[in-house]
């Protein structure tokens, strides 16, 4: 973390300089909450039961739902509602017992779990380009390798659409780890809190559930598609199943030790969320095309640096690999590592970005996470232009961050050692 | 869990044959949110930043001054909210690692909690009538054992004033408490939830964070004060010092992967709430009254049983020990335990109750816990009016629960083999 918090001071003292800083490192949607939403909480403010620990029955038939119009056809009672799905994801890790298997690169927060379970997390790389699968192959060879070194792997976490490459496995690649993770005896956790954020209209994401479905959980919240992070509901799909039975039962158990149930005014307004009426999509929608023409945006600047950068197909994440500028970086800024990569558009640029070791990257890597998140406005009034406008980059906020970002890339690879954009 | 839920089949047939049912089982509080509560959440309805983990400076703020209020200054730093004091105390218990001591009889959740957190919960017995505290002198034998065995406890948890006992665990013992866990080198995880509770005007609950600060973590909500247990909002405040601080570093780094921050809208609502305005004052008092009458009404039919029951002097339980009649619960109805108590109030009188099995009471004992939170009223109309009321028990709809409530009992202790009170 020292990387990451060395970073965040650099940002910390231009801000207490009073110099700007352009936020890239968070993945909070900077957007604000659908006025509808806004309304069904007030209307919910009565609600003060507890309800079933499971969550309420209007939000687990609207989740069953949500997932049905996808192609999951499902029943209410598979569904486990949550206080956000990092929390799910935590009861499921404890609730499923044994080790993890994990993406590299992957979310922190999946390790960090698995060790507070008393787990010990089993990294496995994916494939290039295919981001949040652990490939298919290597995973059987880890797998094979921890239980003949004692351990006890039993589940494998997939992220689809994924975070932090930005990308969409391909449904070949899911339909393999399916197979594998059956053959391998491993429960599926299926993270697909990005599954509203895959650019265009190329229907749902391939998810594991179709290919295994007898083993997969599949969860998801509402705080990536409609901002709604702070309010903290998700929810899980459990497999239908004599084992998917015992697995709800064992969760189910968990939340009732660790959180007793979801904030109740929340449940409303997230079953009124999952249930998509036409105002609830057309948000959706209009978030999803703005983080596309801002990240293309940001990724042309990026790729122009020479940087790989895999085509960014979901999400609001960039992921490049500096790799092909590695002597030039160290040569002009002595910069050899994702960290250093922080460290320099931190301080130099006031650009903040996570390093690649933060998702389990080796040493070495020149990867850094880049979000375009945060870059849509300074207050709701400029949020809002940019969720309606027919080309954000026109507007002179988001012109002026996308330009920042490309300057300040365009200085590490150039190397320059220009003193940076100053505000 | 059987004999508690052969009694909730018992009550659910009874509610399917079109019979009313009398719940005394959950301590879940049947009273509607105030309405300054429900405006606060409406209004931070647009809310939707995950903020601080460990909550916003607004309710870290308000917490502190809610502590400092019964003599304990807080510095807002020493604040951690969490969806929920549950949540909390799980946290903790992960924080601080190693085994830990609850006490018998003692909520359900500290043991489920602790295997949970892959530690092992080391039973303790109260003295007789002050309930939450483990007794001091058994204590440090029950810890050092614990350490001969190679166990390793670090923490131990009392709740004052206390459930399932309804009594306020004397200074004197709490004082010795804290002493004794000093000794032992003991984190006193202190569960205050019904701090507010506590009936007449006895001033603050005797706190272990009075006799230990250094080693004492307090956590409290406002699911049990003012009714809001649906809306997953709690607070801890860690000891001051570098242990404390050490400490706080751990439970945030917890929290962090576990819930993230507790919900925004509700966090601001909370801020209101332990800032303790007059109309939140005169709602918690009463609360406080009401309960204290009901529970009292109740606690007189209980004791003309000739059941053991200690004086109950806060929160809203009673839990009375039929010892005293056991030979005739055994000859007339073939009664054994609390479990067969529990079975008889419900399958015979519709009238859930909690046996003592659930709080860790020994085989053979004859303890039941009866909570009056549930019988204020059949909607908002009803309780409104109970907390208006200069004597509830002249409301028709509590006079006829307590009335219920009292024959159940007498026929138990009647051994008359009537076949209850039919509605």
């Amino acid at each position: 973390m020292s990387a990451t918090l060395a970073a965040d001071e650099a940002l910390a003292r231009r801000r207490a300089a009073g110099e700007r800083v352009l936020s890239m490192a968070s993945g909070e949607i900077g957007l604000p909450v659908l006025p509808g939403l806004r309304e069904r909480l007030a209307a919910a403010s009565a609600e003060n039961a507890y309800g079933p620990v499971a969550g309420s029955p209007e939000l687990r038939a609207a989740a069953a739902g949500y997932w049905a119009r996808r192609g999951l056809a499902t029943d209410p009672v598979q569904v486990v509602a949550g206080p956000g799905s990092k929390s799910l994801l935590y009861a499921l890790l404890l609730a499923i017992g044994g080790d993890v298997v994990v993406p590299v690169p992957g979310w922190v927060s999946y390790g960090a779990q698995a060790r507070l379970a008393g787990a010990e997390p089993v990294p496995v790389p994916i494939r290039p380009g295919e981001g949040g699968v652990p490939d298919p192959g290597r995973l059987r060879e880890a797998v094979s390798a921890a239980r003949r070194a004692g351990r006890d792997p039993r589940a494998v976490v997939v992220t689809v659409p994924d975070n932090p490459t930005g990308t969409v496995a391909p449904p070949g690649t899911v339909r393999e780890l399916a197979e594998a993770a059956r053959e391998l005896g491993l429960t599926v956790v299926s993270d697909e809190i990005y599954g509203d954020l895959v650019y265009g209209a190329r229907g749902p994401v391939p998810s594991p559930a179709r290919y295994a479905p007898e083993r997969t959980v599949v969860t998801t919240g509402l705080t990536k598609n409609l901002a709604l992070g702070g309010w903290r509901t998700g929810v899980a799909r459990l497999p239908d199943g004599a084992a998917g039975r015992e697995l709800h039962g064992r969760l189910v158990s968990v939340a009732s030790q660790i959180w007793s149930s979801p904030p109740a005014p929340v449940q409303s307004a997230a079953a009124y969320a999952f249930g998509e009426p036409p105002e609830v999509t057309a948000r959706v929608a209009a978030s999803r095309r703005l983080h596309e023409t801002v990240a293309g945006a940001v990724a042309g600047h990026v790729a122009a640096t020479g940087a790989v950068l895999a085509p960014v197909t979901a999400t609001c994440y960039l992921y490049p690999d500096f790799a092909p500028l590695r002597d030039r970086l160290a040569g002009a800024h002595g910069v050899r590592d994702g960290d250093g990569v922080a460290r320099f558009l931190g301080e130099r640029h006031g650009v903040g970005v996570l390093p690649g070791s933060a998702f389990g990257e080796p040493a070495g890597s020149l990867r850094v996470r880049l979000a375009t998140s945060r870059l849509y406005g300074a207050d709701d009034e400029q949020r809002l232009a940019a969720l309606a406008a027919p080309d954000p980059l026109a507007l002179p906020w988001i012109a002026e961050a996308v330009a920042w970002a490309g300057d300040a890339v365009a200085d590490l690879a150039a190397g320059a050692g220009a003193a940076g954009r100053r505000f």
